[in-house]
């Protein structure tokens, strides 16, 4: 048995069932080996992007690893944006990294480079295997990193030689399951059972693995028993929400809102989160978000168990038989006319079938998205964590791999989606329920508003040419029939009602592009808010902070 | 005056023109003063290897290089893979990397990451700007050490304050230009021209610099005068060839060539080039292409002058005054019938037009354009000198804006066109020459050579299907579309030469699909040199000693 047939052995045994692909010659081994596992599948991808992205919105859905398999540095290096992302979101991820055989590395042959290097960045474990022998216990390693507590990136890069010799040992993962995470101890139960207590405001901000059903449901008792607010964190990896689960405000992406939402708030309380930071820095703004005089408590870090934490929280606070809020069943009527983004999220909202998978990268265009799906059937939302942006479509490609009986919906922009086009192709290969919407505005939109928000002066047609997407326009109907996906594009309400209808009834992806003005367009910052309050779109703090200014 | 200001008239002062970007909100005042500097011309690309790769081959061609701009780590990531190739090509290029505002690193914000890092691999400059009061002295020495010698890829990482911040103070290149690199010094010349007098069988293997025409006519000189034989490296960062030139055989890619070629090698003279390896490392074969017994001079390092060092040699061995033989012109008849790789490449030859840039990526299917091309008018063929696919379309982007008054033919394989597609948008929005010429074997033709090489056994389906790119098959005609380039598929040999004679004669991009067939297809690997040496594609010396073993 040679090492790559061991190494897929060990994968398989370990319960790695996906490998996402796109291999070189170093690999071919690997490739040749992988007829003889029937239990590990193998995906092409045209592009790394779209594997580490497949292998990150897998691991979402599975809540286990993938692997990915890539083509030396290079290889990887296509690959970091979304790895990045993955990172970010503390998901379980194995690369598998072709290189040189180890005696051809000295004569630094034209692909040559660092790849331990180009790895570090996102990997929190990083290796080249030294011999056939010990390529399995590496991987068995490598695999036992990526579950964490926290989830991770594991890198683990494969010599040809090492690949192709004779000699592979499959291992097996050790018999006990990773430690299980400690949940909080009691002096940090009992300082935030008392800041709870306090009476003063206090708010539970709920990320990683907190904002599944089992701590939704915990948080949500603890918010009934004493009143304290429930915030996620700006992006999660994953979120469960609609009818029947409790609501969750999402911080704003704009810390100009998030401000708002934290206001006035004496104590925070992370569980499985990082305390609130702008996305960006702005001149003269503050990084930090939260409030001054709030103290910030840790109920769970990121290594710890957030739902055990929630519960024994739960039970301090004699929150048990608290009743939860949940979320009333409520859709949003179908929109008609000619669309924009806000119809487009309407029609969402008001089609969104059950147990659907939402990934969210939609950054200006999907501002609507939350509010207009709040009570439809319960669904899961991914979303950009590292905001490295190409993320949607390839993560829907692997959520769709991982979850073959539940709907995908990839919401991306124009600008979003063409880092990653290629995942258009491997939906198609793979004949996936996908159903990817385009919002085409013709622009990077958020940076129209970002050029704003930096206060760059000066700024004229040539600052403009670098955020327009026009001249010439992105026709996606075009670019998703030729990477085999059927495809229209809908100018009114009714036309993408008929396409969401028609895709959501048959079977295999789809793209619908919706070109729409952007959300922003001609905008002044400064009338924003306003903007969105009227539509009902801000995180209902906001909205109410706003009305109480602005409304006569 | 802000440190973007300052910056950009900075890098114009110096004689920078051209900005390949892809930016975002950390880039924002650098977008902003484009519109202050006229001399900087910013060129949007949709994705960031787009973007280093156009830099890449503007650089080839204008010979100085062109900036990048990205966004953070992941958008440096993105363009790593073409970053390797410019590095690999020993091409000047400067990446100016944004970054968070400095005060903003320390909250681990969504997008913040470890940019030095990822830089590292492919830069051998790297810094992150402290201040906006030294920016403009760092971007001074990041184009000082991208021009080398040997050219190199720098990364100035530009945090976002330091960039916005009031105080920057624009900086000039030192007066004096680059020291000139030394040519080979007299022991080294006394040496090599001892063995190239020996009478023992010699070659010059040239490389980088040394593949423009001043050194190719004096190693032709040498050649003539001296019996040696001329070799070029397998994949040139630039290359001038055509009718009126020197021709020079490039070393093979496949090593079982290679070896033909170098066979009975005593003395191997290297200028600017590296000595020969394998590409990559194979079961049972050598990695050093060196045949044994044969001796390695170097005449010129990649720091040292190539020119002046062969001249120094010419005058040396007294061959200053021996013609060099230069290739006659001569084209290939107009092809007929059905279309094969074969044909396209014989189309090419006898209707390139004069100074044309040939982009070469087409692995398998661009077998023969060298046979077919080698009497074409004089033109410029830039390879894959990293070996990471997906250079190819940006890479004429690059090429076409640092000459405008030529003609880019872009040469790609469906498999490598497929990593950088969004490169065709750039070439609309700018309205450049190129014609992008798209051999459709739907296939990953190469690695179904590979796979037979690396002698990988019991493969099947499974491993075909990690190969082949039918189900779908791609359509470039309509990707091409929807991103704005007018495109034809040609399936005869007639329509083929119409579509590109329509594309000569026609200003602005076109994309020209070509479906053929693999021209490795059913082929068992040891018919190989059999099937190459009947099409008359091999390197001349491998033909003939392929004739002397095989003909009957």
């Amino acid at each position: 048995m040679n090492g790559a047939q061991a190494l897929i052995k060990t994968l398989a045994d370990a319960g790695v069932e996906v490998c996402f692909s796109n291999p070189g010659t170093s690999e071919m081994h690997f490739v040749a080996a992988l007829d003889h596992e029937p239990r590990l599948r193998a995906v092409l991808t045209l592009f790394e992007g779209v594997a580490s992205g497949a292998a990150d919105g897998y691991a979402r859905m599975a809540g286990k690893p993938a692997a990915t398999l890539l083509h030396l540095g290079c290889g990887l290096g296509n690959g970091l944006a979304n790895l990045h992302n993955a990172r970010k979101g503390r998901v379980p991820l194995l690369n598998i990294v072709g290189d040189h055989a180890t005696y051809h590395v000295r004569y630094d042959a034209q692909l040559q480079s660092d790849i331990e290097t180009v790895a570090r960045n996102v990997s929190s474990w990083v290796r080249t295997s030294a011999s056939t022998a010990e390529l399995c216990d590496d991987a068995v390693q490598a695999l036992a990193a990526t579950m964490g507590p926290p989830g991770q990136v594991a890198t683990l890069i494969l010599p040809a030689d090492v690949s192709w010799s004779e000699g592979g040992v499959p291992a097996a993962l050790p018999p006990r399951a990773p430690a299980p995470a400690a949940a909080a101890d009691d002096a940090v139960l009992d300082a935030i059972a008392q800041a709870v207590r306090s009476g003063a405001p206090t708010a539970l901000l709920l990320g990683g693995r907190a904002l599944r059903e089992p701590s939704l449901r915990a948080a949500a008792r603890i918010a009934a028993q004493c009143g304290v607010k429930l915030f996620a964190e700006v992006f999660p990896t994953r979120i469960e929400r609609g009818a029947g689960l409790p609501p969750v405000e999402r911080i704003a992406y704009l810390a100009e809102f998030a401000a708002v939402q934290l206001q006035g708030l004496r104590h925070l309380i992370l569980v499985d989160a990082k305390a609130p930071v702008s996305f960006f820095a702005y001149p003269g703004k503050a990084s930090n978000l939260v409030p001054e005089g709030c103290e910030v408590h840790t109920l769970a870090r990121f290594d710890q168990d957030a739902e055990a934490s929630l519960a024994q929280l739960v039970q301090r606070l004699g929150a048990t038989d608290a009743p939860p809020a949940l979320q009333a069943p409520q859709r949003p009527g179908l929109p008609r006319g000619k669309l924009t983004a806000e119809k487009v999220c309407k029609a969402i909202g008001a089609m969104l079938p059950e147990r659907a998978i939402v990934v969210d990268e939609a950054q200006t265009s999907g501002v609507l998205l939350a509010a207009f799906t709040r009570g439809a059937p319960r669904h899961d939302v991914l979303t950009l964590t590292g905001g490295a942006i190409g993320q949607g479509l390839p993560a829907a490609v692997g959520a769709a791999i991982a979850c073959p009986d539940r709907p995908v919906l990839a919401l991306c922009g124009d600008g979003s989606a063409m880092y990653t086009i290629q995942a258009l192709w491997t939906m198609a290969r793979e004949r996936l329920d996908v159903i990817a919407v385009v919002f085409n505005n013709r622009s990077y939109a958020i940076l129209n508003v970002e050029l704003q928000r930096v206060g760059a002066q000066g700024s004229g047609e040539k600052a403009r040419s670098q955020l327009d997407l026009d001249r010439p326009g992105l026709d996606f109907v075009q670019m998703g029939q030729g990477l085999g996906v059927p495809a229209v594009r809908a100018t009114t309400a009714e036309e993408f009602v008929a396409a969401l209808e028609h895709a959501l009834r048959t079977r295999g992806p789809h793209l619908i592009e919706a070109p729409v003005p952007s959300v922003f367009s001609g905008l002044k910052l400064r009338l924003l808010p306003r903007l969105l309050a009227s539509l009902g779109s801000l995180p209902p703090s906001v909205a109410r902070a706003i009305k109480r200014k602005v409304a006569p």
